[in-house]
């Protein structure tokens, strides 16, 4: 608990209309979307860099917990303050795009700054900014930073992490730090702004991020095949790649999610397909995207498709990609409580990674759908617990989910592609970390933040 | 210096033939490109990373200095042992391509691997390794990663950050870790590979690299503007690039480069030209490269240019490329003495670095012909000293080197796009880094090698 004094002095550094510490704001604050609650102390709302120096500085001499958050869309409880003290949001004050540099392709936001509104300012000028995590609607670019979000265009685009090119933070301790430049080359001191980038608040508090551009691709186009079983649809996805065509996504549905959206939207899905594949190309050149289409085409019959369709206008395809973009809410009809995780393979061993889910989904009796980024091996596996209340069921639930993490690790993948740690996969870091790397991981948050202070009870730190 | 002991104790660990102590090799090991000379006690070639892991625990326990080596091919003295104690070296044992896996495309090296070798081997399977430094023929990816080296092919496919997915590393105790996974998306735990690459061999030695590989582009194009001043060149970079043009290399020469090539080959260089720019396409289509090929001419003449060419065939355009191959040995003509620097900047601010390298130029009446990078704002400034052995004459070109640093950082650039920091630039990082973010530097290597025994006396930590 914050007493008195404590607020008072936090009111004198950012003004008495941006902290608080009534109950409205400590429940406004007190969640994200993995529905766990925990109250904050304190509601801080910073107005600038400065403030967020002077902030630190404080919590840092009294030891008070800080927890910077973005949206609180995070699936793993990041911006959560699980030890209580203050939550630090940026949604009120810094949330401006600073620039848009079109002549070096650069953009220089605040944290608070939703993803989708970047898109859409840097889009009217011709730019474009890739990573388009599934909340991209109402997620920040701060958020998107500190857990290194990706999306659907990762195959072709890659991640936040390929995206930051510099980034303004605040280490607890207040020292205002710059890493990284507005250039595509810099290889002077650590990169600072490297391990800033998905460490989930736990180091900084980022307030400043420079972001790369590309020239937005004039042309787009969508396809869908249908498969028979799934492994004939991720052999159709690594051999596809390996072929050498980028496309943009290539997302699968697996047989229970196409049933699911099918039962809930009657789109004429095809339910008794094991799989279906949906990609985007995009590009200049019409013949560049036909060159590619085509090798899709081939390289999804050698693999068995049953059926291929390209999309012949804007409307068909986004018919085409409705059950995926559905997918996640059609699957809650196999149960009340979803366990949604974000588990990654290397694209070969994506059908030994899905015929284990399948055997581990048999072993517990639990509904395992299945669907995601699978053109860059990002697997959305859902465990589905019909009835969340019942401790027995969940329990179940969180040993088919152990099972599914270590068969993730023994094929070369990772507990997260996209979702992070938190608290929510903190208990099985042991899976993929060694004793040695999680005294590493906590020898930097030392370095960084001595007091403890930043985002504590995180990441099995 | 290493006692007898200490000797017998590492020959133990790596065996008799391993571990070398003679004049010849510590003559042998005790340079890098920057022509410094400093002795290691001796010369070690660990056969596996278990022999790493075993020479840094003994090390860490006797406070001996290790310094990880490359080709020694650095040019800012990253791989010298200015403080005496090991060299380590991978040429010898640790230089195996380990795997390339085409269905991830994906490649799993040994440090000491030169880079043209896995260039060559990836692109004989279809695949492409882009990062392409000068050094290419002879430095070690090891080298590469360690220094984030860059190249010719950065503007379009960036630089070798961009291409490492996963490392394996022996911390100064001795721990061996894993950091990162063969997967597009990996969000688990700090980002300790994006910390490794560019960290100079200071934090650990890295015993494995897995990097993404692309498959290769079919098609190619070569063409070359000349301008009648450097700024009408500058100029037509910058918004070349804006326009969404994306070229593989975007390369530069300045007047007194261009002249000097000229004295040299007597190609029929434009003598009296600003400057010249050689650019290339790739692509897989020749209307891709055709349409951008038309709007970098577009560019080109609407920002002054007198003539641009394309190369009809592989030999012309190898004729282009002529100039930019031999500039770096050409300029030699001016001094026999080169402070050769790499500074970077953003795009847009390229005419004016120019200006003020000219202005500094004239102040210090030293030469400074400058090529370069400048698809991404790279530019190689070379001071020329007539005499290097004249103490007066090399301080004067210390000082204009100091002034082009000082341009650099006001202009939002770099210290260096690709040499790193190592002893030649870390008298200059006050000019870069704050005392806080030199602070945080000093934090970070605490935490990696609390008895810094990893090539101390780098990076002014």
């Amino acid at each position: 608990m914050l007493d008195a004094q404590h607020i008072q002095a936090l009111k004198e550094i950012v003004g008495e209309e941006n902290c608080f510490d009534d109950k409205a704001h400590k429940l406004a604050y007190c969640y994200d979307a993995t529905r766990n609650r925990y109250e904050p102390d304190a509601v801080i709302f910073p107005r600038c860099e400065e403030d967020v120096s002077r902030l630190l500085a404080y919590c840092n001499t009294h030891k008070i917990t800080i927890v910077p958050r973005g949206a609180g869309s995070g699936f793993t409880g990041g911006s959560l303050p699980v030890n209580g003290g203050i939550v630090l949001a940026f949604e009120k004050h810094m949330n401006k795009i600073l620039e848009i540099d079109m002549e070096n392709m650069v953009a220089r936001v605040q944290p608070g700054v939703v993803n989708k509104r970047l898109q859409e300012a840097v889009e009217a000028m011709g730019l474009f900014y890739p990573p388009d995590p599934a909340s991209e609607e109402y997620s920040t670019l701060g958020g998107n930073v500190s857990e290194n979000a990706g999306g659907m265009r990762a195959a072709k685009y890659g991640i936040t992490k390929d995206y930051v090119m510099a980034l303004r933070a605040v280490l607890p301790n207040g020292d205002i730090i710059r890493a990284g430049k507005k250039t595509i080359k810099d290889v002077a001191g650590y990169n600072i702004a490297g391990i800033l980038i998905a460490s989930e608040g736990t180091l900084a508090v980022i307030t400043e991020i420079t972001l790369k551009l590309l020239s937005k691709p004039k042309l787009r186009q969508s396809a869908m095949g249908v498969f028979p079983t799934i492994e004939s649809a991720m052999n159709a996805v690594y051999k596809t790649m390996a072929a050498g065509v980028t496309p943009v996504a290539m997302e699968f549905l697996d047989n229970l999610t196409i049933r699911a959206v099918e039962s809930k939207f009657s789109k004429g899905l095809p339910v008794e397909a094991g799989a279906i594949l949906i990609t985007d190309m995009d590009g200049n050149l019409p013949e560049e995207i036909e060159l590619q289409m085509a090798k899709i085409e081939e390289k999804f019959k050698e693999n068995g498709a049953l059926s291929f369709k390209k999309a012949a206008s804007e409307e068909e395809a986004k018919d085409l990609w409705f059950a995926r973009r559905n997918a996640s809410q059609s699957v809650t009809i196999y149960g009340k409580k979803k366990l949604n995780e974000d588990i990654t393979v290397p694209r070969s061993k994506l059908p030994e990674l899905l015929q284990r889910i399948n055997a581990i989904s048999e072993r517990y009796g639990v509904k395992t759908p299945c669907f995601g980024h699978t053109g860059d091996g990002n697997v959305h596996v859902n465990v589905m617990v019909e009835d969340g209340s019942d401790p027995k069921q969940l329990e179940i639930g969180h040993q088919a989910i152990e099972e599914i993490f270590k068969a993730a690790v023994e094929l070369e993948g990772t507990l997260s592609g996209e979702h992070g740690i938190g608290i929510s996969k903190a208990p099985f870091m042991h899976l993929a970390f060694t004793p040695e790397e999680m005294n590493l991981f906590r020898a930097i948050k030392q370095a960084f933040d001595p007091n403890n202070i930043l985002n504590n009870g995180k990441m099995a730190l």
